[in-house]
């Protein structure tokens, strides 16, 4: 099974750190992203939008971070990480939505424009980020985990981008509960980190 | 089962058509949205975050369209909407990030400045659009539906805004397999309108 992948990429991380989490053998294969291997064949056979993760999987190919994460839990891990029960599953789905847009539109983007020099609006990625982490700090401040009792793709899918929101300039100062969150997946067995995180 | 509802938001629209199509029967309740009903108790309560549609069964409380396409896929209808093989369902949930994230950002936005008059970046939202709808216009080219050879809740949650992008000054003429995979979602046993689709 193999991870088209970029180290500091934190969509490639939710792949990496729930494998490692689940302890599911992938087989790193790392893209020459700066090289723009991802947007020329094969990769862009594999993935026409241009993008990274892929994950290749026999003939399974997924290009999205939280799809691949789905196909993993489903094929490859104990239902704790994506409850099969309707509303179990559809709270693990909410964050990854949230994960889709407001973290990937605010604390992502923010970091995009200050390590890799995207031309965003940095202002409005801040300002997305200042609204969508103190709900996320409200809601950890009565739950251990994002979406029920135990760990979940859900606190994969969110966690890179807010670990790594200092590098797009925003601090965590403000989020104790985002920060025993994050820390509490360190603790984790079989937890992978990545530079920043 | 309540659907705390504005008729005008794609978003809401999402769970309404799905709810019609698989004749899933819902109490819609109409926000008053203009009077800021969503950002007050007792709907605030139910979602935090201050935005609708929230679905309310029994104890069941959720936020997101697409956790709610999801729930109500997993208990209420055929498994043809969302199936379970782990494949099949990652594909799904591949078209829902796109939903939360480009489409939301490209095509939906473009209609809040236009319609609304949302304080967006205007150019932002069709630059992304742009890059988004011939890459859904290409998948379109080989595939009847979305995802798998049968409608699921990613044509649910990917067409509302699609249908709606003319209401944000972006045209479908040049995208005739959208336009033909729209027709199709208007045939199907079950279809419900909103305003401007």
């Amino acid at each position: 099974m193999k991870l088209y992948d970029l180290e500091l990429s934190g969509n490639c991380y939710k792949v990496r750190l729930f494998a490692g989490l689940a302890h599911i053998p992938l087989d790193i294969v790392a893209v020459d992203f700066l090289g723009g291997e991802h947007k020329r064949a094969p990769l862009l056979d594999l993935n026409p939008w241009g993008e990274i993760p892929i994950l290749v999987d026999g003939s399974v190919v997924l290009r999205d971070s939280h799809a691949i994460l789905v196909y993993l839990a489903l094929n490859y891990a104990p239902p704790q990480w994506l409850p099969r029960d309707a509303a179990d599953m559809a709270e693990v789905v909410q964050w990854l939505s949230t994960a889709s847009n407001e973290i990937q539109n605010g604390p992502c983007a923010a970091r995009l424009v200050d390590k890799f020099g995207y031309p965003l609006d940095k202002a409005d990625t801040l300002r997305r980020a200042a609204r969508i982490m103190p709900l996320i700090d409200a809601h950890l401040a009565n739950q251990r985990w994002l979406a029920g009792t135990q760990a979940t793709i859900a606190d994969c899918a969110v966690m890179p981008y807010l670990a790594l929101a200092p590098e797009g300039g925003i601090s965590l100062a403000d989020y104790p509960n985002i920060r025993r969150w994050i820390a509490q997946l360190r603790e984790l067995p079989g937890f992978v980190p990545m530079p920043g995180v």
